[in-house]
């Protein structure tokens, strides 16, 4: 369904903050857009500016060269790609399945069996650089698959992101961003802490930061998250609870391969802490919480 | 003894790589330069440039405006500053100390209380950016003290520094330094924990680090330490056994003010099982050692 002007038919399944943005690029770079979500209404705006609804992933499928997904959890993964009206059972052959979700490396590897059986392609393909670089179409795309597919999609990537890596075959992708989230979470441990000590010190938490972010201890979540957490801004870029669920997998993961990982384990260990003290919905800079509700800014120098 | 063309006497005790280094921009600036250390021979560059040596710490403050220490360990600051012929003792009354070591807050307190005591300035003014930061004389200095007294020596933190900030009374500049510690010490675990996660998932670590490097995951440590993990390059920029000390006082500070720093806790831990490995003159990277040395990286994705 290329037509002659070098535009595609694309499907995108997930329509939250980040997937909307995504299929947004797509929409305005003049291809076909067939959309699905769970919940229809997120779909409005784009349907409004020319996408069409389906009313499921399969009918998606079906009327599309390409099938970009961003879902929430890995069973959301699981039933769309792999559900009797799913992406896998639907597409005609020759369709590329591209799941954008961050997920488990292992499913991405099941998807991709299932979708080679088919004649179909499969590339898994998760992203960071939340809600600003996806607006922005700079985000950074990490994807696992075969390569031949991997070039038939990136013209794609390129529309949503700014830095995109093929890693390796299926479940590359999920791992590099798992990589990526184990280096996030001792991370935000470090600036937490940090943090907690100077206020507990007596110490201006803004000058600290200004002074020690620019030597060893600079990270961008120090530059970035760390105001917010002086400010006790706990507004969400990205929610404790789907944090969480990338920390379970990566330590699913590294139990799997025999990798013992103490600071991941620890971080989850604090997210859990937060999540059942209600706070699922902060942003992960949220996990200063536990370490500023102790009462220990009133000391001083 | 300021000269009329506003050169002063300066003392400088504490001539390793970080400390002759300091001392040299003095010394080039056109000042008098006034030298001890614990081994001669560490003096000599410096001397045959015209620098003064002096046999000890109480010689070297009897002929100084200001004097400088960069040494190793809190019980060497309390033998240089406290001991009987040490810097305390010996000054002329007017003459500020400079801690420029990474040292205890109370016992920066305690050299406040007996400099005053003697009409003598103090400061505490310990420093990030490593030999690195002290060649181009672009370190960042943390100082604590009296501002009359930062005042008077910002002129020579000038020409060792870059950022230099005035954090608070005594001991304020030993805080800032340990919450850049704090920082430092999870920082490292969650680079070498996404290597090693990296490696045993079968992806090429280099291609990891530079797709994580652009984003949230990202920090200085990923983008200058993590290359030297991957190389398996151990050389010291900044030994473990320093590192260790560092963490120990915080430790000890955090548990006077009842503040418990779970991250920091668990890095001192897997620091001391390298230093039992006999590890200690490692660079801090010498972390990764305890996840690369597990045999892992046959795995693939």
């Amino acid at each position: 369904m290329t037509t002659s002007d070098g535009k595609q038919a694309i499907g995108f399944i997930g329509l939250g903050i980040m997937g909307a943005l995504m299929a947004g690029h797509i929409l305005e770079a003049g291809h076909q857009l067939h959309l699905y979500n769970r919940t229809r209404a997120k779909a409005d705006d784009l349907v409004a500016h020319g996408a069409t609804w389906h009313d499921n992933p399969g009918r998606v499928a079906e009327h599309c060269d390409i099938v970009f997904t961003m879902l929430g959890y890995p069973p959301d993964v699981e039933a769309v790609f792999l559900g009797p009206d799913g992406l896998v059972a639907r597409a005609r052959p020759g369709t590329v399945l591209v799941d954008m979700t961050t997920s488990s490396p292992d499913l991405a590897r099941r998807i991709a069996e299932a979708a080679a059986a088919r004649d179909l392609g499969a590339l898994d393909a998760p992203v960071s650089g939340g809600d600003v670089g996806a607006r922005a179409g700079r985000l950074a795309i990490m994807a696992g698959g075969e390569q031949t597919t991997f070039e038939k999609v990136r013209p794609f990537f390129e529309l949503m992101g700014e830095t995109i890596a093929h890693l390796g075959p299926a479940g590359a992708g999920q791992h590099a961003k798992l990589a990526n989230q184990i280096a996030i979470a001792s991370t935000m441990m470090a600036v937490s802490e940090s943090i907690a000590y100077a206020e507990a010190a007596g110490l201006d938490p803004r000058q600290v930061l200004d002074v020690i972010g620019t030597g060893a201890a600079s990270s961008f979540l120090l530059v970035n998250l760390g105001p917010k957490m002086v400010a006790r801004d706990y507004s969400a870029g990205f929610f404790v609870h789907h944090f969480v669920k990338d920390m379970e997998i990566a330590l699913d993961e590294a139990a799997r391969m025999g990798l013992d990982l103490p600071g991941l384990h620890l971080a989850r260990k604090l997210y859990r802490r937060l999540t059942e003290a209600g706070h699922a919905e902060d942003g992960t800079q949220g996990i200063f919480r536990l370490f500023a509700e102790t009462g220990h800014t009133q000391n001083r120098a």
